[in-house]
């Protein structure tokens, strides 16, 4: 590790609205749902790590209407992830990750101050990014998390299941019989420890996936969905199995087309 | 469950800025750390329910010196969490948690929205609260979560760990030998499921908690701490415990006498 020095840049995380990149006629301004320390970073920064340029400029060109850029968009410099970190996650370290991730991390060493952003929501979070994290503390470099949206952590709130000890464990398999032995896997681990189990698919599955967890799970166990999280159309609803079997009001209006989190416990 | 009707009140999870209850003789102002969503609803709320009335009062006069409230801070009506929810949490069912958590919501019964907190960050999370969102769920009431600082996430983002796959355990033990066997038990699971294990500490015990781990864990564990996360002070270090233990650096003025989160994995 090399010393802290003021004349290197930092490396901050920042976090972009969930209605990133969701089909909206009229977004909201960034604004509604990232803070102002957030919002002031963001707009002085020029150099970015990101999954995908194209929506990251298109973050900056709403952050610019409503706060103003230290640089104009065009002369923005923005670097992609390896395309390998984009789906499998960038965080196992043998894949070569660390030289390309400090590679990316130079402007930094030349004074620039540095933002690492996903697709939507907190970048290394259930979204690529840990790698150049990890290459930012093997350079010594001072890493600054900004607050914004999290989904599993809105979800998780909005649940009423228990927050004091939890678990994220990422995609469910899509095949039936691996989907309904990898769920009860979960309600075994959530009843005996009270780890409430999160987890997520792709929102085309959600539907298939709410079917399964209700087929699947002991009708005692409780079972939360949030959807569209800080869109207009949000809904979180939880009951236990039974309830959700017997009521289907549960179900009602919740929009499982949208980006949906999953959580199960006692 | 009871049908959704607009006549009704909504619980809002409304988070707090992580430097409450912290001294400092210059808090900032709650919008920096804040979306401006977050602010309007904390500004139209009158009905409360919070772990602590008296710091929910010095919230609400901070927000009142940035956004006004709806209600003059002696007339808004704030409700706290029964005694015995503090400290252990009020999660368990059986402690008749839910009969009284319905009773402090009666006010969105009569139309009132009504808003959670906590001492600082997100209720409900390492926060008592669940209680109350269970009961709103139970009576079918609207739950919105809002956003603001979760410290929990913001270290994970921060510690280049795999935010793929994560959990947070809550509080290790105290005592030395148990301590240990826990810090040992975490890494197991890290090193063989690869999920990153994240813990707390009452922050007098930080200290120790930091040595017992660089003790006790695999020198090629990786090790990191967050604190005084969005405070000025705010430090997030990361390293394999080998180098935390060869590099001095990884601990120089990091602010362990604040809260802090501790995260270990591979």
């Amino acid at each position: 590790m090399s010393t802290h020095s003021d004349k290197r840049g930092a490396l901050y995380l920042v976090p972009t609205p969930l209605d990133f990149g969701m089909a909206q006629d009229t977004p909201m301004p960034p604004g509604e749902w990232l803070p102002a320390e957030t919002m002031a970073v963001t707009s002085r920064l020029t150099h970015w790590i990101t999954e995908n340029a194209k929506s990251t400029r298109a973050f900056l060109k709403r952050v610019e209407a409503v706060s103003g850029l230290a640089a104009p968009l065009q002369a923005q410099q923005i670097a992609e992830l390896p395309r390998a970190a984009h789906k499998k996650g960038d965080h196992a370290p043998q894949a070569g990750n660390d030289a390309e991730a400090q590679a990316l991390l130079a402007p930094a060493l030349l004074g620039h101050d540095v933002g690492l952003v996903s697709e939507a929501g907190m970048p290394a979070i259930a979204d690529p990014g840990s790698s150049i994290v990890r290459a930012a503390h093997a350079m010594g470099l001072r890493v600054v998390p900004l607050t914004g949206p999290i989904s599993l952590m809105l979800a998780l709130a909005a649940s009423g299941l228990n927050g004091q000890n939890f678990a994220f464990v990422g995609y469910v398999p899509q095949e039936t019989t691996e989907r309904a032995k990898r769920l009860r896997e979960l309600e075994a681990v959530a009843l005996k420890t009270g780890q409430t189990q999160m987890f997520i698919e792709t929102p085309y599955r959600n539907v298939a996936l709410l079917q399964a967890a209700l087929q699947t799970l002991h009708p005692h166990t409780r079972l939360a969905v949030c959807s569209a999280l800080t869109l207009p159309q949000q809904v979180c609803r939880s009951g236990l199995v039974g309830e959700w079997k017997r009521d289907k009001r549960l179900q009602e209006s919740l929009p499982l087309d949208a980006p949906s989190v999953f959580l199960l416990g006692r």
